[in-house]
């Protein structure tokens, strides 16, 4: 008798046929029938679950039949065969031993919930088919994105959270303080002697990891006081922001490019049962969206050429709320026609007017445009934004000036410049947004474990 | 003519020999002789850094001669046999290319710089060999950290940095607002809608987890606001709490042993030439230890046997300024005896006074103790803590009002002995605490990208 988990039983089960094991884990389901039992028996390891039978020679039969949806139990029995499927396993219970207990209320009843409800039973929720297969598919590609970098010699870097710096002027930071309400006006009391906030992203520190072991990116946690309630928004979210010396802008989108598809295809080949299962719960296309992805060639075009085929698209008759203008930004309906409707495929846009994007991009001979890049993905929108980075000090300087960021506060940045400088380039992706688009789930309080929204910081 | 990272250069170092390879990365040191020159060639992706070597064939010789410690540049050359080791690629330079200058008084000369130096120009320091090792470490230990779990099937959970929980009572936390200072007496109005703080821990939403998914870790930043300027603490560290369901703290401690020595003996395969500087660097001695410990049995004694061992050195002439007291805390020299003198190993002391230990550990049946469980490491002290939880809802709600817990904040965390309760258990570990046992280095402000501590907040 061996005792094991879900996941063991599963990956043994030819070679456990017949055999006796022990599985600790809870009910999900439990249908009675005269004289005989089924429970639906999840440990959380494995999302194909085996189905335990027991029939009236078990001990404590009527004991059993009273077990409540939600209880943990410990079940040993025999493995056989499986009529519904051969690869869902089955258990013929000889003992059924009860370790905690679940009341008539317990909330996960087998029915569907909203998932309204299921945000208000956060804590619980994980416990769901949907969330086990959304947070499995979570750690399956965080997994993924390590092991894609590190794979190709990358240095994982932890940057730091609490910052003095008000890195891209955000403005939209959250305040970090010890000091009592009274005294917060005098930051030079405070904890750091100096106002700090949450970092909104890690990028400026990853350089300087970059000027030193060439290729690293950081995996960690970013904080935006944005207030606003979208389904795309969280004030707290993790971004993946890779940074690589002697790279530039056509290098940086081939590394996009293969790390996309890399990440996707590896979350399908570990996860086939989660993906069945969110595919059909988004009623249908994920898997479809998911393939078409790794088999594409991602479009590159200019900010103007992507006016121009939008401008054209109206001439032509489609119909844009907003009116696609050179110079200006993107609308989701732009990048909406561009990626599903003109090029059936993820697209990058690169070259963008300089004055709609950060002063850290480097500045193309034009005078108009910065080496910055978008990745738009049919069904998602934006997934990524990177660029090939200023490493000319006097152009970089001129920049800071002309945007109002401060060189005092940011001297090391600057001097990056002056202490062998190079060509190189990073990209930042929201980690929650490459889970909308790989689960079809669509909010993104839906794939985080405990979301921070404005008015809203629950467990 | 195939450009290539150092690292690659090295793997491949056999099947190169006499072909034309293109490098790019940084000078760290120049010489020169007459008609020849040396230079130290570094990009960071490998610790073992090629020479360099030129002479007076190559165009623009004048002009190489000149080049400075620092600058980045672009060589391009013949692979040839080293004379000092033949792991050590050797590059007979054709040409080489200045891509980013360095000035004369570039701070990292090639000589020993003092660790408190090299701090106040955090953005130049992993460009040293010392920190160039460290920060590889530290990457290949976190990716280490990562394919233990994710190998046994454990979901990688990130649990809520902002949080409205005060968790373990712990005081010492940094408040979050968005609040202007004169509106900061009135939490309602603030983003969330009432206080909140940075986690000092994620442990109790890992257990919620680890109630769907029966094993799950995680791995993230953690904050304390406490003020205390030591070598070992710093307001904002990494650490990794894995949480697990059916497992009692007799496993618990075997998971701990099993998982920490797995880790040095990742790290010191993946890392040999960063571990054997480190231990030069050290003064000799942390190979040994290293090796030490995972070849060792970790001593598994009660806090109470743990006593009687140094009241009895105690009396037999071993001298501790902090007297060992039943019930009472342990010392550092009281470790120091207890894991270098007396086992010569690492040892689990378990079963602690339960007036010591937090409100959620597992209440013993001689209602004194608690099932925590601290692991003491020779040279490092403590390094994990944990314990099997409070599975029992009478017990722990019993223990939160007799700590004063907030029944009512935590309902989600005392509701989970309702719903389907287990035995479980899990140990949180300082990422920090690790690295600095690995590395040698002994101030956690050296194993930290950007450290934080009291009135330091830089870069």
């Amino acid at each position: 008798m061996t005792t094991m988990t879900t996941r063991e039983l599963k990956e043994q089960l030819a070679g456990l046929q017949g055999q006796e094991v022990t599985l600790r884990g809870w009910i999900r389901n439990h249908r009675k029938q005269k004289g005989l039992g089924f429970i639906d028996f999840y440990d959380g390891t494995c999302f194909r679950n085996p189905q335990v039978v027991y029939d009236q020679t078990i001990p404590d039969f009527e004991a059993i039949q009273a077990l409540r949806v939600g209880a943990a139990i410990r079940v040993t029995g025999r493995v056989v065969p499986s009529y519904r499927d051969p690869e869902t396993p089955e258990i013929q219970a000889s003992g059924i031993v009860l370790e905690g207990d679940s009341p008539e209320d317990y909330p996960l009843q087998p029915k569907r919930h909203t998932l309204e409800f299921l945000r208000e039973i956060a804590y619980l929720r994980p416990r769901t088919r949907l969330f086990q297969a959304v947070f499995r598919v979570r750690s399956v590609a965080a997994m993924a994105i390590h092991t894609y970098f590190q794979d190709r010699g990358y240095v994982y870097v932890h940057t730091p959270l609490i910052t003095g710096n008000d890195a891209e002027g955000a403005g939209n930071t959250f305040t970090v303080t010890t000091l009592p309400p009274q005294e917060r006006d005098d930051p030079s009391k405070d904890f750091f002697g100096k106002p700090t906030s949450l970092a909104v992203t890690g990028q400026l520190e990853g350089e300087t990891f970059a000027m030193a072991f060439s290729n690293i990116y950081t995996f960690g946690p970013t904080f935006r006081a944005e207030n606003s309630n979208t389904k795309t928004h969280a004030a707290e979210f993790w971004m993946i922001e890779p940074e690589i010396a002697f790279c530039d802008l056509e290098q940086l989108m081939d590394l996009e490019e293969d790390f996309l598809k890399a990440i996707v295809a590896t979350v399908m080949e570990k996860c086939p049962d989660e993906l069945k299962f969110l595919d059909q719960y988004a009623g249908g296309g994920l898997l479809e969206k998911l393939t078409a992805l790794k088999d594409s060639h991602f479009a590159r075009i200019t900010h103007e050429q992507a006016i121009t085929i939008l401008r054209e698209a109206m001439e032509k008759g489609t119909e844009f709320k907003f009116e696609p203008v050179y110079g200006g930004d993107t609308a989701k309906e732009h990048e909406k026609y561009l990626t599903e409707e003109y090029f059936h495929s993820p697209v990058f846009i690169y070259d963008w007017p300089k004055e709609i994007k950060a002063f850290y991009m480097y500045q193309n001979e034009d005078g108009k445009t910065v080496r910055g890049v978008d990745l738009l993905v049919p069904g998602a929108g934006e997934l990524m934004g990177g660029s090939q980075r200023e490493h000319r000090y006097d152009l970089l300087e001129k920049r800071m000036d002309e945007m109002g960021v401060s060189k005092e506060d940011m001297y090391w940045y600057l001097n990056l410049r002056k202490f062998g400088t190079c060509v190189h380039a990073g990209f930042g992706m929201g980690f929650e947004r490459l889970l909308i688009y790989l689960t079809g789930v669509e909010n993104i309080r839906d794939v985080i474990p405990y979301y921070r929204t404005p008015m809203s910081c629950d467990f």
